[in-house]
């Protein structure tokens, strides 16, 4: 993992300094989640994230399609980089249907990475402010996410505060 | 709120002294949300938690089919008092799925509370079981929630650890 980024560490997103090998005037949109994203390095990008074992074209496809049927409940959005054609930050949002606030939504982002190799060029911000824009267009009345201390700073200049914390039970 | 109990309150899961105006050997067991139990105080338990505007039984229904629409990948559990008839319990899980952790699935537990008048019963301590094998039964790797730092000890008590911090951002 030497060469990895895990969203865990916040640097990526403090540094702002021009990128060696991309050229920083380069405009990256963000856009959904495709299906032949997975030939361009999509599940290679989440194994920097946490543990990502490799998924067949047959288990992406049918995850792919399980997802979808969410519709715009359960967005994941990727930023490409057009002239490698890889898939160089990804984050999810899924919108949470409550009883509470008059039948209110609450949109809740996941798994937010940005390739190793494309730091400082703000797309980091560049996704959440695209999940949280999902979440503000869906209706929702706020939008969580949970991260470690150290990236608390960068969450911060998107916006978000802290509230509470994180509990977690694993069952493997 | 003077008599109101809310889920930021963990010293509810500390008292284990008989209660005083219910049998303390009374079983109380955990079931689905159902579409009468509008009509047996849920929405008026919510409002022990955090706003909830009053819901109309169209505006119930409505929401009711739309999360039953998930199945199981969004369960709301409540107990009932069979004796007053009132719910006085309830809390929700629901499934993420991931395409981390060879499409893994994750469980989101929210909106957990108990009725101020059912203090000392550990009803909370059976919301969160039913809810987290809930979770377990789903295929989930791991279930998560956010809560209050005074509700971290209850929550070491049924299995959970500390991990992260939660964020949010608020559009209202």
């Amino acid at each position: 993992m030497l060469f990895s980024f895990s969203w865990s560490n916040v640097f990526i997103f403090e540094l702002e300094l021009p990128h060696s090998s991309m050229d920083a005037e380069h405009k990256f949109g963000v856009r959904k989640l495709e299906i032949l994203d997975k030939s361009k390095g999509f599940i290679e990008l989440l194994q920097q994230l946490t543990i990502c074992d490799s998924v067949s074209d047959k288990e992406f496809e049918e995850h792919f399609q399980e997802i979808s049927s969410y519709g715009d409940d359960h967005l994941i959005c990727v930023i490409e980089d057009d002239r490698s054609g890889k898939i160089i930050a990804t984050g999810s949002v899924f919108i949470e249907k409550k009883f509470l606030r008059n039948c209110g939504k609450v949109g809740h982002i996941e798994d937010v990475v940005v390739d190793s190799a494309a730091r400082g060029m703000q797309l980091g911000k560049k996704i959440i402010e695209f999940l949280t824009d999902h979440a503000h267009s869906m209706g929702c009345y706020k939008v969580i996410l949970d991260c470690s201390l150290e990236n608390k700073a960068f969450y911060e200049k998107c916006g978000y505060k802290q509230k509470e914390v994180q509990m977690v039970k694993y069952f493997i």
